[in-house]
């Protein structure tokens, strides 16, 4: 078959993968054939489609009967508008010191929402009761931003879980003082695939207001959805995600991606996938001399020490990120599209480079 | 050869297509060849990648060696991000009371943007500097937000056009007056199309200073630019993306996409087509008694006048909205997948549903 | 006896006055004896002072048993406080054009509020029903920022008033539809004494759910105050307040100028002086051929078109603005402190300059 | 003589002093004669009038020939139109943990002026280029808020000083990366009597680009002003104040205030007598066995841990504020009209609630 006409040419090696991030790769060949799917013809702009009512069966049967989708375009935007949808103007969001809300959106919250975060240092990313009684306090005093919400990430930026009692115990401690729980979930098909529980186990099921939906790392081109799970928490999300700029015109296209993911497995073998692969490349990591793993390995990332000069000569054969430069600390990611032998690859070259230490 | 697999299904009719926006057309096959091209292996997320490099190139042979594409999500995003960029905390926008910015986008920019607008009512959608003038004063008075830039639309939310000369005026107005220019650029290739001109022949040739160039109505999947013209004019755009949410991580499959619009000629073939569409419904529609074409048709819409009952039973068999439903107005929109078909069946229906009358 | 010691001089003459505007008038001397009363030991600060506690008293006896005062800094503060109160993240402010919200806050409402106005031309600066339906539609429209409030002003910026069945008028229809009622009184002093009402009756007696009650124009040193009328419209004043920085800390100085106008009848006294002021100038200008009234005269300004050169020689003896450089309008503004001698020195001057026009 | 007439009444007892904040005293007698002195006639609102002229003139005495004041009315609003005044909308702020814009403005900074906070913990409320370095990095990562000034605080708000050379090493440190620095001046009187030097020594000499300078702690009735140092740092100041409705229209009394303290020493004599008495009561309360003081006593502050029911017992006879409550740790405010036997008194009242403990 000849491949289908464009003006567009190739501009990359598909074959070269590195450890960078989850958003270095492509879209999983099934949901570029579901976009193909659900083109063609009209379908009314701005969420009135037919994708977007079927994703809203999909999204119950994964939450339950009161969840309700609200796709977005990325997973700035969806944190970004879940967190309007559960703070008045007078509001506050706690959160971990690490979290993505924090330090990767380049200040939206504040910028955008006009939001304070109330922040905590977490040893492995990860809130507790007792971590956020450090910000939940002072909700009368008008000289302090309200905290009206906990927001947490599963699986957390630092490549760690949270048990479905941990959250769980924060939800109950939240609610108990008025404040609603956000759950950031870029990477939550990889926190189910690895707790080997459904999406709803650690999220409404446990208390969890609404979350953050994360497509793009699971497989999509692009696309998030803010779930609400908690109907009673929130109102006019359509008013906030478009006044938020998150509202796609043409958004058949995000939620079939959302269905190729949800509809059966897909979120689940990619998510299972690139977990796997961490845990692989855990595994040759530590027996790799002189290589200190940072963190847990629960999800799809694996935090390592090394010496500074390693990871550079190493960075020059395999994409990837320090994490806090100055202590020679990294960050390598898997993502659906990783193989087994790209990880071999890379433990073999770590071994290299070290050699040369 | 069967149908990739997917998980996602069929739930529309792709044959059926109505006049209700540009926005309601899927993507053009081409577009989506050119994403399945892009996609495999890993390339460098955020804007990184050899696609937005190579969308530099491009857009350079469209907009002349100084021009830079940002890629963002929608137009919404698109506009923000550019009146951003032109105004400081105290500046406001000059733009016509018809502009999309103004009614039909939530109150984004004033609530994301923190931007005042200043409006001025047009009989046509279209500024002038004699227009401008309503609200360009009082540079130097603190209890007036400053006017920064004058933002017009090409082709207008009216159906309209600028001429070069035109849009040459209002930039020679502007900058005399310090102020920049913005063009929503949402339909620009419908404008360029009609015009039979080159897009920088009535943008960087004439003085605008940055435009937000349409993708999604052109027949992209989703995905907009904002096109840089006078670097002078802005800096930090990178910034100011992704602190407005609009930065995605896959970014390549925007760029891929405005490639295979951009890179030949697919941009002009679509807008010419939905221009041609436009023409010959107006014709149609010119011949029916009864009905009044209120505009100029000079791109791919067309708005009318017809007696209420009429239009909604017409709506009953084809898709489309009213503009100003006390005054019987409606508007009809003609996109890249508009058939000679669709359009005379539709003339067909109006002259039963008039008859009826 | 000696004046009481300070390093500060005295750089003014105290001899001179003008009609430029209402905030160049000193205090009212009763209002400087009240903050001497009110200082002296220690108050606890940010609003927990006996004087705010008394100020509700007095507040209550103009407004009723549910009216609520919460004092600010300035009008601008007041009106974004306000109306940051009536309106969700999503809503927006159908005002006049004219509306000091709109043309006179160098843009505050909408950067620090992010509230977008939905303006409507006026010939007096008076909203009615069918004005506000202008821009009253499409609360269920995300595409649109959602009417939630109505903003009048009494006495308008353009010195006119309405009647009290007019605003009922208006805050029935606003209410019909879901919309608070704000009301803008930095002179609603002027209005009472004009229509010789008390202020309830054209504020919480036919619907008004909150206002911006002036006193700086009324002969304070500064101060106003956000008072709520209905209670069910808002929540958490006072987190607001001092979001929006307009917590004073020394509020028993605010307070207690406040008590010092409203506790009997200084506010009355003041504002009655000032409209029989601008009538006494009113009488006086219609008695100069080529002088044209604008507007009617029913509070404390008069708006008049004459020769602009005429308008030029006069600024040079007495300071006034004008309104529309281009049309020879000008503005005069009466207040607590005009003279008879004044008004008659202006109308006399006004006649030489004309005689040379 | 008799009191000049007034409806107000006094509602306070002024023999009754705590120790919960500066702000809770009154004003200082001669900035009301300066109040008095000021009133009368017509000045030209918004700051065209003499005594900002004056104004001027004597803060150039200060802090030399380029400093330029912007009188505002409060706190909160000096620090948030000064961080404004040195970000773009990309912009962060660095700043200690403790500083009063992070913890006692509610939110204002990033609600009003958008702005992110980018925090550090100290162990005394002062920075360091090694803790600023903390958060000094990314100014490329559009992921980032871009960190463009670092805001100090003097006294800081544990009553703790910076000398001239840390603030000089901060600033050469923030301007070697780009960054300005402001210093948060609310209690810069107690700074300089502490320092026993000049404002200028520890603020334009070592490279402060701006401040804000309080009045209000100082002994006035409201009032502070923004000081711009380095002209070259700021633009729009009037714009920046007007849109953050920080604008006073009758700003002669603010002016005035300004004008009584700074002209000669009154600033001076008052930050003396306040930091004597706390030196007094830090004295006393070092006598009592079982009371520790937690930081170094150098302003007006005096903190300390004492057991919880002490705190509680007197709080009852003497007004202050628990910092830490969990800890025990209360704060202690000398100000301006505190006189030695509050202090006396309040020991020996410590005295006797420690006995009972």
């Amino acid at each position: 078959m000849n491949p289908p006409k464009t003006d567009a040419r190739r501009h990359h090696d598909p074959a070269v993968r590195g450890f960078a991030s989850d958003n270095y790769a492509g879209a999983h060949p099934e949901v570029l054939a579901a976009v193909a799917l659900a083109n063609g013809g009209h379908q009314v702009a701005y969420g009135e489609d037919d994708y977007t009512a079927n994703l809203q069966q999909i999204i119950r049967s994964h939450f339950g009967a009161t969840a309700e989708a609200f796709p977005v375009f990325n997973g700035t935007g969806a944190n970004v508008v879940a967190l309007q949808a559960v703070t008045d103007r007078w509001g506050a969001v706690i959160c971990a010191e690490s979290a993505h809300i924090n330090v990767d959106e380049g200040g939206a919250p504040e910028r955008m929402g006009g939001l304070k975060l109330l922040t905590v240092p977490t040893p492995d990313g990860k809130l507790t009761p007792e971590l956020i009684d450090r910000q939940a306090f002072g909700w009368d005093d008008e000289h302090r931003a309200m905290p009206q919400v906990v927001s947490i990430t599963q699986s957390t930026e630092l490549g760690t879980l949270y048990t479905p009692d941990e959250i769980r115990a924060i939800c109950d401690h939240a609610h108990a003082h008025g404040m609603k729980v956000h759950l950031d979930g870029s990477r939550i098909a990889n926190a189910a695939a690895s707790l080997d529980v459904p999406m709803r186990t650690f999220t409404n099921a446990v208390g969890v207001d609404l979350l953050s939906l994360g497509g793009t790392k699971n497989g999509a081109l692009y696309g998030e959805a803010v779930v609400v799970l908690n109907q009673d928490a929130v109102s006019h999300m359509k008013h906030l995600r478009k006044l938020s700029m998150q509202l796609a015109s043409k958004m058949r296209f995000v939620s079939v991606q959302l269905e190729a993911l949800l509809a059966k497995d897909l979120w689940l073998r990619n998510a299972r996938h690139s977990n796997q692969m961490a845990q692989r490349l855990a595994e040759g990591v530590r027996a790799v001399h002189g290589v200190e793993i940072l963190h847990p390995v629960q999800a799809n990332a694996v935090f390592a020490r090394l010496p500074h000069d390693v990871s550079e000569r190493l960075q020059k054969r395999y994409r990837f990120y320090f994490w806090d430069e100055a202590a020679g600390d990294v960050r390598w990611m898997c993502s659906f599209d990783t193989t087994e032998d790209d990880v071999d690859g890379f433990v073999a070259a770590l071994k290299e480079e070290m050699a040369h230490a």
